[in-house]
């Protein structure tokens, strides 16, 4: 990267190189705003995500517009950061630079005088990579467009299909009854009994079976126990199949094998286990089983001041409790890196440690039926719902958003109907040209 | 397809099959409402498209959810049809059935008392089709998703690429200067010297090239000389070069050769030449040049007056002259089939000929700037636009549609922000298997 091409920022001001454009890297980026820096914020995705409402897009309820924005029109006003499409493959922490697969398929070498690693995690397999192939999961557009997909497609088959149940196309399985698991299963819960409904004239949507799997013994662990019952009898009540206690024994094309029985699946959806980002390995750092990278309460990497890991990437304890994967905590953390260097560059003195500001818990358990939980605070139902809706609607980064998304949710609340249960099989992108021989042209470009 | 498996409908109906779910396809089925039938409707995608705003999605303005929406959804209320996700791949007709492959990879024969062959048209590249890998049409969803990514990732990578201009990364060339290539041209002049607008740090997306390229002598051939001549200076007034009288000569995946000027580019644009599907294959019939069926004034095929063929895949004169390719002609053909089905059916005289009824013809030229042409009515700019919004708003099919649409054509154009301009790199689907083993699962998965 030449000074030339830094456009609008001064070349002698400390550069700082943000990976990531999540929650964690956005706020970071933000929260030096005013800061004498040049920012290179590098991902691999044009977009910033609100993953927390990813789920609706696998259940056909908002099109993926609707929660991502792209990174450059959050950022575009704020002069001092440039944002570079890109796959970070290592770091050099004594060179103090950063390699950078670029778009064009060449390669770049960004050196940085502070490092914000703000890299996420996808979910893990715990080893058994091999169930991805059948049991997708959900971090990224892409992987809520696939099970989208998958979903539809299930309905479709079984239409044509002779005995669709026997075959497993009218049978879902979600593996892992966290926040993730119980809001898929309450979202697909009224998309086969409403939004399907009379759609099909051979199969009935509303004799589908959704069944939620985890090995513990009850749904939505980070909640109170109240809440997880609450929970459950409401998926319960709306037809989901609840499965506690046993783990899944082996994940294949035909279905799930758990607690002994096999059960025949066409469609099993991930929705378990997160893992963190290779973040670790590029700084050869000490990582928790999940692959996170130790830090200190600063959110640096023990003898690297300039290095900051925060968010899904970073592991830290607060009064002895590891900081759970929320947004909350990487926004927190974002900001709390961005002014923390500001102060550094500026010749300030340091702030106090880093501490996390719980806001709470929650979770939609399908339908208006959500569980709030902050402290003593417990809510569940409608009286959780509205405070949810509330907050995710603030939060979308993007002001166009939050109108679409509300117009989509009262659109879908008041009719039942849900506006994006396409199908779309894509073309073969640049980087999947193999693929144009396997496709027929007319299936590929019509359907 | 047996008849326990019919569901709402009476076994003893006769059955009318429809291939395709456009503007022709579901204007007959819903034409055939009221009529002691049984309708089999088969498409390969499962939805229906509103073609004429497809460019819309390819120069993010809108997400594909809004101009497309499920064929089951738009025919749920009417019991006597069945949709049918599957591929027609021959028509039989002495035993009266279609072979059609199904989205589970089996493959079924369907018979038929009356056929509606509606299956459009695919852009066509003249005999050149090693153009298609360089030079992407629009014709799909898939299509536009396409050559939204291509046109977002020019700009990517010039923001990372020495020399971008050089390159060809900033030169956008159309080939072809009819309807969809002037909408295109029009709207992603725009797109660079709008929405783009200072979201890039090192180079400046106004500077980008848009060339409209066509062979003929002037632009949109199907209007009068005069709102031609406006709609180019308007183009022209936008920025796009327009370049006339030259046939293209060459692609590749360095540029173009046009009038022996060989120009540079990495995002060339196919918006010439239509082809009809395959359908006169399937019925061995005799065609047009362009591969469209001749048919006769009832719209069946010589000889068999029980197959009819409507829209893209017909070929029909009027007053001696072809009937255009544009959805008017499809829809008012779909409804003559499903009116002259009925009254046959029901023992009832055929109607007289098909006759179509020519409401006028709109193209957008960048902006609220719009051509239209209505018998001797001769609109542009605002004049133009303002009914091409309200008849494009109120033809949209389902009524969840209109009012996203409104909201993001009104976003836009308060804001100049355009709400899908997102870069999905999509996973492999079921039958892109092959792409799985090419993508490293890190750019897959986020990007």
């Amino acid at each position: 990267m030449t000074q030339a091409r830094q456009g609008l920022m001064y070349a002698k001001d400390p550069h700082v190189v943000i990976v990531g454009g999540g929650f964690g890297g956005v706020a970071a980026a933000k929260a030096l705003r005013d800061a004498p820096v040049r920012i290179t914020l590098i991902d691999r995705t044009n977009h910033h995500l609100f993953q927390p409402l990813l789920y609706q897009v696998a259940t056909s309820v908002l099109p993926p517009g609707d929660i991502a924005s792209p990174i450059r029109g959050i950022l575009r006003k704020q002069a001092n950061v440039s944002v570079t499409l890109g796959e970070v493959t290592s770091v050099d922490k004594a060179e103090r630079n950063v390699t950078v697969d670029l778009s064009d398929g060449t390669r770049e070498v960004v050196t940085y005088d502070y490092l914000i690693l703000a890299t996420g995690a996808r979910h893990s397999y715990f080893g058994k990579d091999e169930y991805e192939k059948h049991a997708p999961g959900l971090k990224s557009v892409a992987d809520a467009l696939a099970i989208r997909n998958r979903i539809l497609r299930a309905f479709e088959q079984a239409e044509t299909t002779e005995d669709p149940v026997k075959k497993g196309l009218l049978t879902f399985v979600l593996v892992g009854a966290g926040p993730t698991g119980v809001e898929m299963a309450g979202a697909m819960a009224t998309l086969v009994r409403r939004t399907l409904k009379s759609s099909f004239r051979r199969i009935n949507p509303q004799s589908a079976r959704i069944i939620l799997v985890d090995q513990a013994n009850r749904i939505l662990g980070p909640f109170s126990e109240a809440l997880s019952k609450k929970a459950q009898k409401h998926l319960e009540g709306l037809g989901v199949e609840v499965r506690l206690g046993h783990g899944i024994e082996s994940i294949d094309g035909d279905g799930v094998v758990v607690g002994g029985e096999r059960i025949i699946s066409k469609t099993v959806i991930w929705t378990a286990g997160v893992a963190a980002s290779p973040a670790g390995k590029w700084l050869n750092a000490e990582t928790d089983r999940a692959g996170r990278v130790h830090i200190q309460q600063d959110l640096t990497m023990a003898g690297y001041p300039e290095v900051f890991v925060i968010g899904d990437t970073a592991s830290l304890n607060q009064d002895g409790k590891p900081l759970p994967g929320v947004a909350q905590v990487a926004m927190q953390q974002g900001r709390y890196a961005g002014k923390l260097i500001h102060r550094r560059v500026i010749g300030r003195k340091d702030m106090a440690p880093f501490r996390y500001f719980d806001k709470g818990n929650m979770a939609v358990a399908g339908g208006n039926f959500a569980v709030l939980q902050c402290r003593k605070v417990q809510l569940s139902g409608l009286l959780g719902w509205l405070p949810w809706a509330a907050i995710h609607i603030a939060y979308l980064a993007h002001s166009s958003l939050r109108l679409a998304v509300l117009v989509q949710w009262l659109w879908t609340y008041l009719t039942g109907q849900r506006g994006s249960v396409l199908v779309v099989n894509h073309h073969a992108s640049p980087h999947q040209e193999c693929s144009r021989q396997v496709v027929h042209p007319l299936i590929a470009s019509g359907s």
